[in-house]
């Protein structure tokens, strides 16, 4: 695996693999399993895997977790090498962002909600960082997360709209063994948080399952997430129900929705989201 | 040449061209010897040549000449066909504007004045296609007139901020006989308005004439320009002075400046300049 840290090498190396499909996992580091789940996919599917460590710091907001973002780079690049990555591409914040834009890149559809509203500007940081990226390393696949649902339709929304030749590839949230889903930021919860943690999972699968039975019912749906949260001290950022991939609200039980939570702990915030397919089965709640 | 109306068959085509490198004359169509220029220029130095004709309506204000710009698209096929292009490409609004854009491209440096300041939202609507039409034809060079010198900068810096893999190549101003610029809209001048049109040119001249004579007072060179314009009833949209190629305040007169002017005919607006490159000679006017 070759580690890179400049444009120009980076474009060196990859102007020499002509005609080899080219996969791309972009990453902030700290990489855990559900990256790792990403190489994994991106080494089945292409010639040449490319991977970028980049905490980008223009996705995080005035009073975020920009300086307490994780970083280990050592362990990141051992971990890339594991995963047979060929090129790990690691450039500092001059090399991407040499001067402020020129132009900005604003995403504007699916953005009124969830973290596009509990986070403003963070999805123009998302886009900028990634046309950059897509640019340098031109990708044939690119690989997100499921875990960041939002984040992935919007950058599937901008990939389609400005026909960048890229495809778009998700990946199954990776999980601990009690549910929490994994998250570079889960290293920056206290000890009693992380115990708490698990309950956001088993919470959003209590709504799933309400859905899943057939309710219609969002109050209802969002009740029953609520409950399994109501003995523990947690501090919700949001807590809702959306049409999925569109991020509207619901006005049709039966098609793709996304429940989704976000979690205010003291050094970390959290997200975690269940996709749901309705079966379209018989409503078993009260309608509102 | 093949004209070729959708994506599809855009990407098809283009597939095909294995290893050759490709140049890319974007155009809004009604071809003028500016856009012969371009295309001639894009011959030289490329394997394959593609044209696009889309009268953009997104880089054109609610109170702009959308409907009234000029079209000819039998001429233009013709055209292109004489310049030796290899592809045409004509698209519809709905090929290149399926839906409203889920984010948008906001130019914000150097778009204060002139142009930018003129037509709000009017770069936004030059970059949001372009990057849609670099996406689609992945050229290795694109080609635009230095009539639309600010334009020129706005792309040069969108491209060199993305990292877009494309060599942004510029072509001189074509000129009418009698100095007026070439440009699609000069058929919708009436005809007292078209004798009189020459007149931007040689006043721009004229205070080019004057910084060339070393003189680095901005009052001073723009009365220069002014003095030419006296005697006729045209109307100014603007006529300034600024740093090239970053369209600020002139404040050191021995680096390269642009003069530009923009004057609002009945049926049309017309835009030029002259690019100054000084020679640092002795001031010949009172400075201020």
């Amino acid at each position: 695996m070759q580690v890179v840290r400049s444009k120009l090498e980076l474009k060196k190396i990859l102007s020499s693999q002509t005609n080899k499909s080219i996969g791309f996992v972009p990453t902030m580091g700290s990489l855990h399993e559900g990256h790792l789940a990403l190489m994994k996919k991106a080494r089945l599917e292409n010639d040449f895997v490319v991977a970028s460590v980049f905490v980008n710091p223009t996705q995080f907001g005035p009073n975020e977790d920009l300086d307490a973002y994780p970083r280990d780079e050592t362990k990141d690049i051992e971990l890339s090498e594991n995963a047979k990555v060929d090129l790990l591409f690691i450039p500092s914040v001059e090399e991407i962002y040499p001067r402020k834009v020129s132009a900005q890149v604003k995403a504007v559809l699916a953005v009124d909600v969830l973290d596009g509203k509990a986070r403003p500007g963070h999805f123009d940081g998302v886009l900028t960082v990634l046309l950059k990226l897509f640019m340098l390393v031109q990708p044939d696949r690119a690989y997100f997360g499921q875990k960041d649902a939002q984040q992935v339709a919007i950058v599937q929304n901008f990939v389609s709209d400005y026909f960048l030749p890229v495809d778009i590839r998700t990946v199954e949230t990776v999980r601990e063994a009690d549910g929490l889903a994994k998250s570079s930021r889960n290293v920056n919860l206290l000890e009693e948080e992380r115990n708490e943690a698990p309950v956001i999972h088993r919470a959003l699968l209590a709504g799933k399952d309400r859905i899943l039975s057939g309710c219609q019912s969002e109050q209802e749906i969002l009740g029953a997430v609520q409950e399994v949260l109501q003995d523990v001290t947690l501090k919700l950022d949001y807590l809702a129900l959306y049409s999925y991939p569109d991020f509207k609200p619901v006005t049709d039980f039966t098609k793709p929705m996304v429940l989704a939570a976000a979690v205010k702990y003291k050094k970390a915030r959290l997200i975690d989201n269940e996709i749901v397919l309705p079966s379209g089965g018989e409503a078993e709640c009260y309608e509102q």
